[in-house]
C-alpha cells in the first residue's frame, strides 16, 4: 500500500486514517505470526475475559443505564445486556476459535509449467478489515478474534450505547495479544460515538481493505450505499422450502415445522413454503394444519387458502418479505421449474431447500437454485457457520463475492501466487 | 435476484436496465449449459470469425477513419487497428478457451458433519458481468468468450471509436452461441457511444454483479470511484526485483535485463531494482552498465549514481512511478528487511521477485512481500495468465478481493454450498 495516497475527505474527532496506518503496521506483524502465537493470544484473551467479568459487567451496567435513559426498547436492551453466562459463552468462543485450524498459509493449488515455473497458490490474510456494528458488545470479541485468527488487523466501530462494554472486552483481547508478543493494534476500536467516523471508514480506500457491517437492515443498506471500500454483507434471509411431488410426508412435516418454528428470528428461518399441486392435500394440508396449531400465521394463495379456514390471503409483497416471526407465506406451484423460478425471482439467495425422494429432482434443484446454500431434505435452520463446521462466523454473506454463505475465519483470507524457477527469463 | 428492486437513477438513450434483465435471463440458461455446449459455441464463433474477416476489416476501416478524423494519436490507432493476423490470433484464442477445462461445477471441498449434514462447496458462475473498455476491439471476443466459458452473461461497453469493429466481432460470437442453442443475450454490447451508459452500468446494483474495467488509468479510476457495483480492476504494475546478497551474478544479469527490457510497456515489466549494498559493485555495477548499454535510462539513489556516470538522480516520486518505458529506478538497500519494506510501501502489490541462492531469504521474501505474485529467481515478465497456464486472461487484478493476479475463466466463478441429509432437523 502506498500510504502517501491515503486521504480522508472530511475531518472528525477520531482520526480514522491514523488508526488505519497503525492497523497496517500491525497487519504486517500478525500476517506473519505463527499459528501458536495467534492461538496463544486467543486463549490468553479468554482467560483475561473470565478474570474481568466484574469489570465488564460494571461497564455494561453503565451502558444499559444510558440506553435505558435514552428510551431504547427492551429488545435493544437485551442485545446490549451482558450476563455472566453470556460472558462465559464469549470466552468459550475465543477458545473454540483458537482450536480451529489456521486458515493462513495453506497451499490451495500447486503446479508447474513447461516454461520452467513452479507455481503455488497460497492463502494469505486480506489486510485491514473494518467492522461496523450496533448494540451487541460480543461482536468486539467474535469479530476481533476471527480477524486475529485469520491474520488480519481489525478496526471495530460499535454503536455509542455499547462503547463502555466493548472497551472492557477489548482490554481482554489486548491482554491476550500482548501476552503472545503481538501488537495490540491488531484489534482497535474507534473510541468515540462520533457518527462521522463511520463515513470516514467507508471512504478510506487503500487504508481499509474490506468493510463488514453487522447489524440491522438500515445500517447494512447505508454501508452498502456509501462505501468506497469493498463490502461483505448480509441482507435478507428469505428462505424457501419446496415440497416436491415426491416428498416423504412425515419428513416434510418434521422439516417444515423445524425450519419455520425452531427459532423464527434467525436468518435461516423458513419464510415461504412452496407446495407441488399434486401433494397439496396429502402433504400441504396436514403441514399447514400443524403450523396453525402451533400458533403460526399462514398467508396463502387461493389454493392454499382452500386447505384451512385460518389461512389468510397472501399479497404480492409477502413473497419478498422476511418475517422473522411466526408467519409463513404458502404458494402452490405446478411443477419443479415453477418452484425454481419463484425462488430465483423472489428469494434473497440465502438458503433454500427441496423435500423430495426423487434424486433427479433434488439434483436439478441444487443446480438451478441460485443461492449461497441449497439443501436437500434438510431444515434451512442449519444455515450457520457452526453447523457447517467453520467454528464461529462473522455472519452469513448474501453477496456473490468475495465469500458466500457462512463467513468464518477461513473466508477472511485471499491468496497470493508464489512462483519459483531456476532463473527463468521470458522468451 | 429480486428484479422488482432494480432501478436506474437517470435516463439515457440505451436502456441498460433492460439489457441487464435480458442478461439475467440468459445467465439462467448459460449457467446450466454443459461444457460441450459452451465449447461448441466458442469453436463455432472462431469459425464464424475466420469466415467474416473481410466484413470485420471493413468495419474496422470505418472505425479507423472516424478515429483518424478525430485526430487520435498513432498509438491509439494501433490499438484500434485489426489486421488478418490479429483476427487469426483472436480466433485462435477462442479455440484455446474452448480447449481449457470447464471451471464451473467443480467440487472445491466436500465434508460431512456429526449433525448428519453432507456438505459440498461447488464452483458456480458469478452472474452478470459488465466489462468496460476503450479502443481494442479484440476485448469483445476475449471478454465475451471468458464470460461464456465460465457460465456468466456479459454486458460489454466499448469506446465509441471501436463500435463498428466490436459489433462485427459480436456477430460472430452470436453465431457461435446460436449454433450451440444458447441465447445470444449471453454476450451483449451496448449499441451506442452514449457515455451515460457507463454511469448506468456502474449504478446497476442487483442488475450487474461485477464490473471489470479494461483500459487506461483514467477509465479505471473513474470506474473505481463511481461504481456501486463490485469492481475487479487492474491499476499499476510497479514491479520490483531485489538483488539479494546471495544472488548469482550471471543469473541476476539475465533476469534483470529480461524483466526490464523484454517488453517495457507491459504491466509485469520491472520498474524498480533494489540492490543489497554488499553486492553493489560485484553485481549492481555490471547489471547497471549492461542496462545503460542497451539504451535503458537509469535513475538511482546516491550509491547507485556512484556506479556509472550515466546514472541520473532519482527523486522520491520515481519509487512510485510505473514507467512502461526503458527507464529504471535503482535503490541500494542495507538488508532484506529494507527491501521488503520498500516494496510493501512503494509497490502496487502486483509482481515482485527476489534473486538469491539463499533458500531462507527467498522464503522470507515470498512470505512477507504483500503482492499478488511473488517470485524467486524468476523474471517479472512472467506475470501473465497464459504463462501461468490459465489460458486467456481478462486482466491482472491488483485488488485484494475477489481475485488476485491473472484473471482467467476460472476466476470468474464464485461458489455455493450443496447440503444433503436424510431429513435433518436442527435441535
Amino acid at each position: 500500500m502506498n500510504t502517501a495516497t491515503l486521504s480522508v475527505a472530511t475531518e472528525s474527532v477520531t482520526d480514522i486514517a491514523a488508526m488505519a496506518q497503525r492497523a497496517r503496521a500491525a497487519f504486517a506483524v500478525v500476517a506473519q505470526a505463527t499459528s501458536a502465537q495467534k492461538d496463544q493470544a486467543l486463549r490468553a484473551a479468554a482467560k483475561a475475559l473470565r478474570a474481568a467479568v466484574p469489570e465488564i459487567l460494571a461497564a455494561n451496567a453503565r451502558d444499559l443505564e444510558t440506553a435505558q435513559a435514552a428510551g431504547r426498547p427492551e429488545a435493544y436492551l437485551d442485545r446490549l445486556r451482558l450476563t455472566p453466562a453470556r460472558l462465559e459463552s464469549i470466552a468459550a468462543s475465543l477458545a473454540e476459535i483458537a482450536a480451529q485450524p489456521d486458515p493462513v498459509g495453506l497451499t490451495l493449488e500447486a503446479w508447474s509449467r513447461p516454461n520452467g515455473l513452479q507455481l503455488e497458490k497460497v492463502s494469505v490474510p486480506i489486510g485491514v478489515i473494518g467492522i461496523i456494528f450496533e448494540a451487541r458488545p460480543n461482536v468486539t470479541a467474535d469479530a476481533g478474534a476471527l480477524c486475529l485468527k485469520s491474520g488480519n488487523a481489525a478496526i471495530l466501530r460499535c454503536g455509542g450505547d455499547s462503547l463502555a462494554s466493548s472497551l472492557a472486552i477489548l482490554a481482554c483481547l489486548h491482554a491476550g495479544l500482548a501476552s503472545a508478543g503481538l501488537p495490540t493494534d491488531v484489534v482497535q476500536l474507534v473510541p468515540t460515538a462520533d457518527r462521522a467516523a463511520v463515513g470516514e471508514m467507508l471512504r478510506l480506500t487503500g487504508g481499509i481493505d474490506l468493510i463488514i457491517p453487522r447489524g440491522g437492515r438500515s445500517l447494512t443498506e447505508r454501508v452498502a450505499a456509501e462505501s468506497r471500500v469493498p463490502v461483505l454483507k448480509h441482507l435478507d434471509g428469505i428462505c424457501h422450502i419446496h415440497v416436491d411431488v415426491a416428498a416423504d410426508p412425515a419428513r416434510a412435516l418434521d422439516v417444515v415445522l423445524n425450519a419455520k418454528l425452531r427459532r423464527t428470528g434467525v436468518c435461516g428461518a423458513l419464510e415461504t413454503l412452496l407446495v407441488h399441486r399434486a401433494v397439496l392435500n396429502s402433504i400441504g394440508a396436514p403441514v399447514i394444519a400443524a403450523l396453525i396449531e402451533k400458533g403460526c400465521e399462514v398467508r396463502g394463495d387461493a389454493a392454499a387458502q382452500a386447505l384451512h379456514p385460518a389461512v389468510v390471503p397472501a399479497t404480492e409483497s409477502d413473497w419478498s418479505t422476511e418475517y422473522l416471526a411466526p408467519i409463513l407465506s404458502v404458494r402452490v406451484v405446478d411443477d419443479l421449474n415453477a418452484a425454481i423460478r419463484h425462488i430465483n425471482h423472489y428469494g434473497s439467495h440465502h438458503t433454500d431447500s427441496i423435500l423430495t425422494e426423487d434424486a433427479d429432482a433434488a439434483q436439478k434443484f441444487l443446480a438451478e437454485v441460485d443461492s449461497a446454500i441449497v439443501m436437500h431434505n434438510t431444515s434451512t435452520q442449519f444455515a450457520d457457520g457452526g453447523e457447517f463446521g467453520f467454528g464461529a462466523e462473522i455472519g452469513i454473506s448474501t453477496d456473490r463475492l468475495h465469500a458466500r454463505g457462512p463467513v468464518g475465519a477461513r473466508h477472511l483470507t485471499t491468496f497470493k501466487y508464489k512462483v519459483r524457477s531456476a532463473g527463468a527469463v521470458r522468451a
